[in-house]
């Protein structure tokens, strides 16, 4: 076991002021996300550019570089559909604090991002999933081990395969909760890392409900072995609950000012 | 599974209004406790009159009348280690809504509360320790066969001993909270029911902590299937927690609301 690992998910080409950052190269509005991010505890931050069909490889070193370098080499997950942008960045990324992690391999069409990160000495995000949600339990295991297979086969060692259980929407998938969270567990089970889009529980939901939501989900599935997970670390809730329950893990000393730290 | 269960622990004579208004018989500080904890989601109410050496028999029936007559038959926890009182206040009991719980038994000296369930057809909540923390969890794993045994060479049902891990308080024993968890884990897949006076574990922490830490540990205990707490229903973060886990758990259908219901 290890403290858990939160990925920052708020440099998102989704976001308007981030989309806009990226298209004009403007590093304010990218520089201030990752700061809110790492100040809120955040260890690692993800960085989408989104398909980003031009200008992807240069588009993502200028992000890495740019984060990077005001932030102490932090370590970044890379996130876009764009297979030679990822390697790009990994080309011009500090490994001091960390690998590089490749968001995502999955047992479908992006499968080939496990050999990018095998090539490349980088984690992989490994979805388990192929095509849509999958059915069961099982199906998730199976995905599991094919996408470790595969990693194996090409020299990765089995930590740096981070499983993602695929986290579902609780407005309308309400009944497959247990699934994610049974999954969860036989990774733990099987000495595996994991990690995924924690978030996606609450889509749809109130605003109010949703910082909630997240903490209790989030509480549940560390208790269930999940070793990281893909959030807001803005979200003052959730991170509480990240470091409460690595205080009842006995990952950090308890002090009356842990929340703090 | 079903819905969590929670004993509300406030009508505890360590609290002076409550104490007082044992003493004197007055109903106005009792009832009003009852009404905030059943408001605010509480299954049941815990009863606890202390030692209650002198008049515990007349007292416990005073108490268990006055609450069920007001509140529906709303179903009880008696809590003393007088055991005459517990037995009496069964006598003039409405099981209309739940059996009573005797609270508590252990693998000590207050093994005979098991007796005590069985033969008045109560539910026994179960501490798994004989005197003193439990060493490990074979340990409370051993007193909780023991306990099993007992019930059941009585004719109890399973169903009906709440088996009790001994929550323990983070600070000072920080490194048993994972011990804890995993005996909720045991139990749970041995189909036990079980419970706890779970907000042990912040003792001693900062008041604005405490909520966080214990809506944690519930929802964590929750996953590790937990069934039942013993818990102060007004601390409305921690009930968030607990009817939060109930969705995701699939045990309430998800409502925008359902943390107003």
């Amino acid at each position: 076991m290890a403290k858990f690992v939160t990925i920052g998910e708020r440099i998102h080409c989704i976001s308007p002021a981030i989309r806009e950052a990226m298209n004009t190269k403007n590093p304010e509005p990218i520089l201030k996300r990752a700061k809110e991010q790492l100040d809120a505890g955040a260890t690692y931050l993800d960085v989408n550019i989104g398909p980003a069909e031009n200008n992807g490889p240069e588009l993502m070193q200028w992000a890495v570089k740019l984060i990077q370098e005001n932030f102490d080499n932090v370590p970044l997950a890379l996130d876009t559909a764009n297979r030679s942008a990822i390697e790009a960045g990994i080309q011009v990324y500090n490994r001091s604090k960390g690998k590089p992690i490749v968001n995502s391999a999955d047992a479908g069409d992006r499968i080939e991002n496990i050999d990018l990160a095998a090539a490349n000495d980088a984690i992989a995000i490994a979805l388990c999933s192929r095509e849509g949600v999958p059915g069961s339990v099982e199906e998730r295991q199976g995905f599991c081990m094919e996408l470790l297979e595969r990693g194996l086969t090409l020299g990765m060692d089995s930590d740096d395969l981070w499983f993602d259980p695929l986290f579902l929407v609780i407005k309308g998938m309400q009944d497959k909760q247990k699934e994610v969270l049974e999954t969860i567990r036989w990774f733990a089970e099987q000495g595996f890392k994991s990690t995924g889009g924690l978030s996606n529980v609450s889509n749809g939901m109130p605003k109010h409900i949703r910082p909630i939501m997240d903490s209790v989900m989030v509480s549940m599935a560390i208790q269930a072995g999940l070793t990281s997970a893909i959030v807001n670390p803005c979200d003052l809730r959730l991170m509480e609950a990240v470091k409460s329950a690595d205080i009842i893990n006995n990952e950090t000393l308890y002090a009356d000012s842990y929340l703090e730290i």
